[in-house]
C-alpha cells in the first residue's frame, strides 16, 4: 500500500519563485528582500564562524543571542521572558509555528486563525491533525469583527493564532481591538500563538503592541519572532519564541525533534543586530514608508483598489476594477506577460479554490525594481 | 483544558550538555567536534554572506548545492538523483528524518528501525501518530539478525529506517546484509528511509554500501546524508535527502513547512566542502581512526568491555566488568564524580527506562582531551 497520510501541496512562494525564474521577471511575490541587512551584523556572523562558533548550540540557543532577545523585549515592550526558560531559537518564525501546533493542538482541536493567514498556518494545524477555523478580516478595510470571534470559538477551540502586523493584508491591531482579543482569549481560557515578525514594520507613527503586554496575557501567549525581516537576512532563517516557562517548555519538547538546533554563527550576528540603536529603527521605517508610497501610489495610477498598510512590506491590490475577479489567474498571467510577479492573496484563505481579486505585492525591493515593475504592470496591462 | 498533546521529553543531549557545563567537564557525550572544519569551506560561507548571499534559498535548496549533492553520489556510489526533483536540502539529518516521517508514517502505521536508535527518530515517528518497532543489534556483536527482521515486519509496517554506519554501534551494515535487508524490503514492499550521515567515517578499509545503491533499492528509499559529520560543522546544520522524485517531493510537502529552507549561506559553503578531493577523506578517516584507537584502548585498560566500532565516532563501552549494570546511573554520576561527560546507551532503546551497562563515548575530540578524559576516569572511577 503506497497511500502515505495528506501531504500538503506545494507552497505558492515555490510556483511564483520558479516562474519569476523562467520569465526573468520582477519578483514582488515572495518577501524578502534584494540587499542583505547592515556589514556590522554580517561581519559579527562572519567573525564568529571564524572563531570557530561551528557546532551544535544549546537546544535553546546560544545564551547571547537568548539575552539579547529578552533585552530587546524589555527595551521595546517592558516583557521579561526568562532568559534560561522562556526563551527558544527557532529555524526562523516557519519552525516556531509548526513547533507550537505540533506542541499545543491534539487530534480534533480547532485553531482560530486571523483570515486570510501565511500559508504555513494550515498546513502546521493540521499535521497536529487539528482543524484551523478562519476568522475573517473582510476587505476592504481588513479590520477583525470582534462579534465574529466569539461567535467562532468552540469548546474545541485551543489556541487563538494571531499575526499582527498582518501579511498579507498589512492591517495592524490597535490596542482596543487587542484588549477585546484578550477579553475573549480570558473568558475561553484560550492558548495564544502570536506571529510578530513584521514587529518594527510599523507606518504613520503607529506603534506595535505585543499581544503579550496586555494585563494578563502574558501566561496564555506564545510570542513568534524573527530577525529574517527586520535586518534583512530571510535566508539565515533566525527566529524565536517567547513565553511563559510551561509553554516555551512544550514547545522546545518538539523543536528539539524537528531540526534540534541551527544556524550557531549567524545567533551571534542576530545577538549583535538586536543591540541596534534606534537610529536603525528609524531609517528602516522611514525608508520602507517611502517604498510603501512608491508602491501603493504607483498600484492606484494603473487603476488597482489600493489597500494601504499600516505595517508589513505588502500592499493588497483589489484588480476587479482592471477586470480581474481571479487573482491567481491574474498572478499565474503576470509573469510572462508583464514580467512582474506577485501573490494572489487567495492562496491565504482556508478554501484557496473561490477566486478573489485581490493580489499581494512586496515593497521589499529596491526603488528602480519598484518602478520597474510598475513600468512594465503599466505597458502589458 | 490545559491538557495538550504528549510532548517529547528532553533529548539526552541537552540533559548532558547542561550537566558537561555545570560541572566544566570533558564533554564525550554529543557528537560534535572541538575543532571546525576546513578553513577554505567557512570561507567560503563568509565569501557568501559578504556577497550579499543572505536571502531565503529555493526550497530544495541552492542549485550548487544541489548539484554537489548529485555530484558527491555520482562520485562516490555512482547513484544519479534528479538535481531538480530528487534533492532536497533539510535543516540537518533531524529535519530530514522529520519530515520523512511526517511524509510517508499514518496513524497507527508501523516503523521498524535498528535498535539502539538515534533518539529522534522515535519521536519523528510518534509525531506522525505511528508506533516504532525495534529491530534489536544484540550485544555484544550489535549486528542485524535478518530472521529477526523477518518475524517484526507485519502488513502495519510502512517504513524500515535504517542507519549505517550505526549510531552509537558503530556497526557498518556489510553488503550481504544490506542484500538480506533488501530482500525483505522488497517481499514486504517497504519504503526505506536510510540515515547514512556518517558515510565517510568508516574504518579498517570496510566500505560504506548506500542502501539505495542495491538492485532495486532506488525506488523505494530516501537517503539522508548530512555535512556537519563529515566538515566539522555541527551548528550549520546542513543536511539533505535525496531518492526518487516522488518520495522527495513528498518530503518537500512536509518540510516546507517546518522550516520552509535554510542557511543560505552555508550552502555554499558546503558545495565548496563536497568538492574535496580523495585526500581530505583519507586523512579525515586515518585521523580519526587513531582516535578511535586511543579511546577504545584507554577504556579497555579502564576495565570496560569496549566494542570496536567499525564507523562513526562513537565507542559503546560495556560498564559490567566496573560494577555498573545501569549505564544511565553511572552517566549521571560521571559529571560530578570524574568530570566526564557520556551518554548512556539506553535512551536510544524503545524502552529507555531498562537499565544497561553501556555507555558511548565519542573520538570526535582532540588527542589531549580525550587523553584528559581518560585520566579524569582512571581517577575518579
Ligand atoms: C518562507 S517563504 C514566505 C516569505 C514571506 O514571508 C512571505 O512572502 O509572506
Ligand atoms: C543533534 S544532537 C546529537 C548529536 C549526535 O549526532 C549524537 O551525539 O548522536
Amino acid at each position: 500500500d503506497r497511500t502515505g497520510p495528506a501531504v500538503p501541496q506545494t507552497t505558492i512562494f515555490t510556483v511564483m519563485s520558479a516562474l519569476a525564474l523562467e520569465h526573468r521577471a520582477v519578483n514582488l511575490g515572495q518577501g524578502f528582500p534584494d540587499e542583505s541587512g547592515p556589514a556590522r551584523v554580517i561581519e559579527a556572523a562572519a567573525a564568529a564562524m571564524r572563531e570557530g562558533r561551528n557546532q551544535y548550540p544549546p537546544l535553546a540557543g546560544v545564551p547571547e543571542l537568548r539575552e539579547a532577545i529578552a533585552a530587546h523585549q524589555r527595551h521595546w515592550y517592558g516583557l521579561e521572558p526568562d532568559v534560561d526558560d522562556g526563551v527558544v531559537v527557532t529555524a526562523g518564525a516557519t519552525e516556531a509555528v509548526a513547533a507550537a501546533m505540533l506542541a499545543f493542538v491534539r487530534p480534533g482541536d480547532e485553531v482560530v486563525a486571523m483570515e486570510p493567514f501565511y500559508d504555513s498556518y494550515k498546513a502546521s494545524v493540521e499535521l497536529a491533525g487539528g482543524t484551523i477555523v478562519p476568522w475573517r478580516l473582510e476587505a476592504p478595510a481588513f479590520r477583525p469583527d470582534l462579534v465574529r470571534l466569539k461567535e467562532i470559538v468552540t469548546d474545541r477551540t485551543r489556541v487563538l493564532l494571531l499575526n499582527s502586523p498582518h501579511n498579507p493584508t498589512g492591517t495592524v491591531l490597535d490596542r482596543a481591538e487587542l484588549e477585546a482579543v484578550a477579553r475573549v482569549a480570558a473568558e475561553r481560557d484560550l492558548l495564544v500563538v502570536t506571529d510578530e515578525v513584521y514587529e518594527h514594520l510599523v507606518f504613520d507613527g503607529l506603534a506595535h503592541v505585543p499581544f503579550a503586554s496586555l494585563p494578563g496575557m502574558w501566561e496564555r501567549t506564545v510570542s513568534i519572532g524573527s530577525a529574517g525581516k527586520t535586518f534583512s537576512v530571510t535566508g539565515w532563517k533566525i527566529g524565536w519564541a517567547t513565553g511563559p516557562a510551561d509553554l516555551v517548555g512544550r514547545l522546545k519538547g518538539v523543536k528539539q525533534y524537528l531540526t534540534f538546533a541551527s544556524g550557531t554563527p549567524f545567533q551571534y550576528g542576530i545577538a549583535e543586530a538586536l543591540a541596534s540603536g534606534p537610529e536603525f529603527y528609524e531609517e528602516y521605517v522611514a525608508d520602507y514608508a517611502e517604498r510603501r508610497d512608491l508602491l501603493a501610489s504607483g498600484l492606484a495610477d494603473l487603476g488597482f483598489t489600493v489597500h494601504r498598510p499600516q505595517g508589513t512590506y505588502f500592499v493588497t491590490a483589489g484588480a476587479a476594477p482592471l477586470g480581474y475577479a481571479d487573482g491567481l489567474a491574474l498572478c499565474l498571467e503576470l509573469p510572462e506577460r508583464c514580467g512582474v510577479v506577485a501573490i494572489p492573496n487567495q492562496v491565504f484563505y482556508a478554501d484557496p479554490a473561490t477566486p478573489r481579486p485581490e493580489v499581494r505585492f512586496t515593497f521589499c525591493k529596491p526603488r528602480e525594481v519598484l518602478e520597474e515593475g510598475l513600468k512594465r504592470l503599466r505597458d502589458g496591462l
